[in-house]
This record gives structure tokens, sequence and C-alpha cells, in this order.
């Protein structure tokens, strides 16, 4: 079911030098910060050569990330997303399974414009799992 | 420098479950346990089209991960594993830049049998990684 690995997703407390670190210390191909207020997140994409390494920073009062950078003062993996084929029958063969989706259970749109499911991360390891539909 | 994302290494409490999990409710490619007892772990491979991930358990006492799980009792993501053509450029190139390396600072051979090296979390968001020259 699921496919391939889409992106890393790290939670940091200072994106530009985050983005500046993987840029210049670790070399790699770095992207502008974009902001994604649907999401309450300032993210800047990393690309490697099989996948994606996205630093999330927090936008807005609401943001997800921020709670997680409480907790977190330092930063860290904040989540790894799979792709699915078809997010409604990948949900549906969760439920059955007994794995919890988080929030209504309905996919929404992701970072990417692309439908985005979350999993329990209870469920599933200790690590908060995405689901997106390619 | 950082090439491809090689793996990324869960810490699971349970790893029949675990595997288990990966296999039957998200449908994917899972194999064997492995111990790796120089570094003290059982591990299982899930390989998705585009890299893998490694699902990582205790092997005696010393284990590295047996402090992680201790902490993160339902477990979570313990590292990410970057690609390096030149580990021992690589990490002058950071050493120089001022970023920490755990241990010696000396590669040592890693799981996959290839020279490794770990960078402190401290110094890169909280996040554990791993540089395999490949």
């Amino acid at each position: 079911m699921i496919g391939r690995l889409n992106h890393v997703a790290i939670a940091v407390p200072d994106l530009a030098a985050a983005a500046a670190q993987y840029r210049e210390m670790l070399g790699a191909e770095v992207g502008a910060p974009q902001d994604e207020p649907d999401h309450g997140v300032t993210v800047v994409f990393i690309t490697l050569p099989n996948t994606k390494v996205e630093l999330l920073y927090p936008l807005g009062e609401a943001s997800p990330i921020r709670g997680f950078l409480d907790k977190n003062p330092a930063g860290g993996i904040h989540h790894i997303c799979y792709e699915v084929e078809d997010i409604l029958a990948a949900r549906d063969r969760l439920v059955e399974k007994g794995a919890r989706i988080l929030g209504t259970g309905e996919p929404k749109t992701g970072a990417h414009g692309k439908p985005v499911l979350f999993l329990h991360p209870k469920d599933f390891n200790g690590t908060l799992i995405e689901l997106e539909q390619v």
C-alpha cells in the first residue's frame, strides 16, 4: 500500500539558521522559505536525489508546530510522509485494521496541494505518519 | 555534499508487532529480523521504492537504542541517514564549520558494512544524523 517516502519533516527553532546549515555545512540543495498559512507553517524544502526534507517553522499562533517546539526546543523530526495511490482506500484499510486517523478522518489538502491524512503516533511506534495521495 | 536519504531509523518497543504492522496495515515490503551484535540492535528493513525504513530494537545490555526507548517507551524516529561519497572529506568539512562528530570522530563500520559517522543532534535541530559513505 505505501509507496515512496515523500518527505521527512523536521521542526526547527530557527529556520534561517537551519536552511543555511543544510546549504553550507551539508552542501544540500535548499529552497527559499515558503509560507503555508493554511497549515500554520513556513517551509524550506531540501531536495535530495531520492526524496525531500522539509524544515518546518511555526507560522501564526495556531501553528501545529508550536507545541512540538515547546516540548523540543532544539527541534526534532516531526513526521514522515508516505505516498499512497488512493487515500480513501488507504484510510479504510487502516481503520478496518484498528488504526486511528487524526482529526475528522477525512483527507485535507496538504502543503503540496494533494489530499493528506495523519495517523495517530501512538498506533505507529511513536511516529507521526502523514499519508499523501499522489 | 549529502546525497540520497539512505534510511529513516525508527526505534520500536516490539519488533514483531512493528514489522507485522508495516506488512499488514501499511502493506509494505518487510524483511526478516537481522541481529547486528556489533551495533547492539536487531533490525527489520522495510524497502520502499526510493529509500528504506529501518525498525530498530535493542540487542544486548549495551544497546544504544535502550536509553532512547527508556525515554520514549512508545518508540520514535531515532535517526536519519544521508549518503556521502567521501566520509573523511565530509567529516573534515563539518568539523571545520563547527559541527561535532559523536564518538572518536573516526568512521566506524555501520550496519551495512560501510563507513559511518554520527553528528551531534544538538548541532542539527535535535536530529541525530548518520552519514554513510556509499
